[in-house]
């Protein structure tokens, strides 16, 4: 039997509006990924769902983007990269003082969206996420595992930089051969049955391969699978998920110990 | 012969844009209000004036604002107490980052703009950010001083809460007999005389009095002095408040003594 | 009987988040206000919207805020006039465009939020409004009415600049004794039983006086009603009451003939 | 002798920060690329470079932007291309607002910045800016021109739909020998001798080629050469470039005829 973390976007709200269920996915997952302003997230929101997940002994991730409210940090950004590195730096500031508040602390940096995409390849963009993870690390008082797609620029740069590398798998992405995600634009990106979804995440977890968007078959080991909550029906999927890896008799575990402990 | 403060606005530029001449000032003050990127400073700026600050051992401070980059937070909002709270506390820890990565802490949180005037009156909104100061305490690793005007209800809010009050004056700004500031919408409301207003800054240390917009007298008791530079000539005459000061025998020495020693 | 016009806020969301129902709503309303960028509304979302309003004969209203996106424009700001009047010029242009490829115009102005409650009592700044609204008029081809609450200083500013005024009333929001809105802040502000909505909008169309939040009665006099549509089930009661009142044999008619007849 | 038109980005400060130095530029071109507000140009700032360039004969174009007040408009971007295009025609509305208060109205589009540099190449993001510009035109009452480089995707895309494309020039910019820019990110992008860069302009009017940044030589015939205007010198130098076009017997005229004539 496994140990796997299950990760979710929390907190994308923003102002007057709402996007994922922030309530219901912090009774499902091991760790939170929570949106951190430049994407979603204001102030007010980040404060609440880091009491909300202490309160259930969720760990706390910095949900990192672009910023770019108008397109949800989905427009990749040819950003200087000194400026990206503080960006990302100035994020994971903002969450920590929410996380410290409510009786925990950042413990890990994943991407968001576009820049995520980006850090697959772009190892420029990918060390300068890692960077700003680093000018962050005297702040949060540790250094800070970044989260990412097995085999990413972002994991071999936080790896270097002898940062953890936490690798995940999407149960509700088509894979590549190669092991990419198939891009959101494309109209088989996303895995909608959820008989489907649920099954490829239990043979994730146990090692077994998974068919990719080709037909063939890809092996997709992972320390965490990642769920969304940003759609209808999204949080009770999540829920089923995590129901059947436990009754597999998976052990749900965050990679990163909350530092409360 | 006193000791005293000089503290000025910094970092107040925005991506393209310059305001504050930052090398300048940071040669002349002992204490650096920076601004954290709600109403001015972005992350790479707010990331420079941390490291020039630390390098000439100047103490910096959070120069907390409305969300309101148009209007350079100069527009006085009605903001919900809690989100107003959170949005200080949010400022406080993306500057945190940066003072840490630069080898010091956040030693103090100063209002800007509209915020500052807002609460010498407002009790709701200074306990609002005074609430947001105590929320940062944690991820800062103490309970930060507010400094603010003498007899403001942020002041008060301040030390109801347990928190250090450091009051300033200005020796370039216009004051009424009750010890408020005049408005910068009034025509009188800045000091213009560089003569005068270095005699002013010489008074308000030594403890006398100074004229008022109306002709009275006023004494102005404070740990600090704000000086500004964010106009042609006010850097170099922050600098000539900061000799006339020393020449006087005048000790100058930062309120908070930098987390660093 | 009686002839009114019925209207909604529409295109409030932005980029990923929606809000507003805004197909159901058009099947609904007379005039639609639509958001112009400044609280909510995305350029992409104010095409959309004016291409389904033309579509379905809905006249368009330029629904101007204040420039916050985090408070969703209900956080009252002090503004000054000229910036004001110039932001408020500034959206109905943006709209007027996506009105005019959509093949009508921008038929009218209402404020939005904390702008239209300040405008309420605020003298200097309804005059902002309207001044702005009259800097656009070259560009929109027309003097173009505001929208507002009887006895407002808007709608006197509007008369007093030669504007038509144009009074609406809230079917579901509570009333002083003298015609101005209880605030959302208290929690009688917002009538919650539909049956007692739709009565309330009977009445106000039929001339007959509603009651006060204080037990009074009062008649409020209106050529529009106001319905909402960014709660769940608000959209199906605003269907309601446009039915009720066509049963009721009232004539439901924008009070801006949309230009394209 | 040539006819020769000469623009320059105008209006690029926002808020408090100032950057051009509109007064002077208008006294030199004959065409104002004013900034919409995305990268750079508040309502205030949009109304006032407008009166001002009426008052001055000077016609108004409209300097589009991705979203991207951080960065200045200078980081490409990845943006749907229905969003892009919306986008495009917001920005025109709004200007147009404030060209028509003025009595006149925009004559043309100029993208800034990475959208002006992207779409030398790309060719989907060139034909958004156009279907942009072609979904302002029942607003603004024409067809406009689009200004580029001459050769890029931009010119070509206006081209295929009709719209008039102007070739434009940069005197104190390195060419490479197929007549795209040297990049920003590149020392040796900006000629910063004034003689050279007078002497270029002069060579580019007359027809004569110019040494590109390898050595080689280069003819770039254009409508339109761009001036700048946000550095020390730089307005000095752009009026010293119209005196000697003048001298030289050139004439300056605007591409597009003030509509007001």
């Amino acid at each position: 039997m496994a140990v796997i973390d299950l990760n979710a976007d929390l907190g994308e709200g923003f102002g007057r509006w709402s996007l994922t269920d922030d309530v219901a996915l912090l009774d499902v997952v091991t760790s939170a990924n929570i949106a951190c302003g430049f994407h979603a997230g204001d102030p007010s929101i980040m404060r609440r769902v880091c009491e909300l997940a202490v309160a259930r002994g969720v760990t706390i991730g910095a949900q990192v983007s672009y910023r770019d409210l108008a397109g949800f940090g989905r427009r990749s950004m040819e950003v200087p990269l000194g400026e990206l590195a503080a960006e990302v730096a100035y994020q994971i500031g903002a969450l920590e003082v929410f996380a410290r508040a409510a009786g925990t602390r950042v413990a890990y940096v994943k991407p968001h969206g576009a820049l995520y995409n980006r850090t697959v390849m772009d190892e420029a963009q990918a060390a300068a996420v890692v960077e700003g993870t680093m000018l962050a690390s005297t702040a949060v008082g540790a250094s800070l595992p970044l989260m990412g797609l097995p085999g990413s620029a972002l994991l071999k740069a936080a790896a270097d930089a002898g940062l953890a590398a936490v690798e995940e798998a999407f149960a509700d992405r088509a894979y590549h051969d190669d092991g990419t995600l198939v891009p959101r634009s494309e109209p088989e990106a996303v895995v909608d049955d959820p008989d489907v979804v649920v099954a490829r995440a239990l043979a994730m977890v146990a090692g077994e391969s998974i068919a990719t968007v080709s037909g063939g078959s890809l092996s997709v080991a992972a320390r965490s699978i990642c769920v969304h909550g940003d759609t209808p029906g999204a949080a009770a999927l999540a829920a089923r998920i995590r129901e059947e890896l436990l009754g597999a008799g998976h052990d749900l575990d965050p990679f990163a110990a909350p530092p409360w402990e």
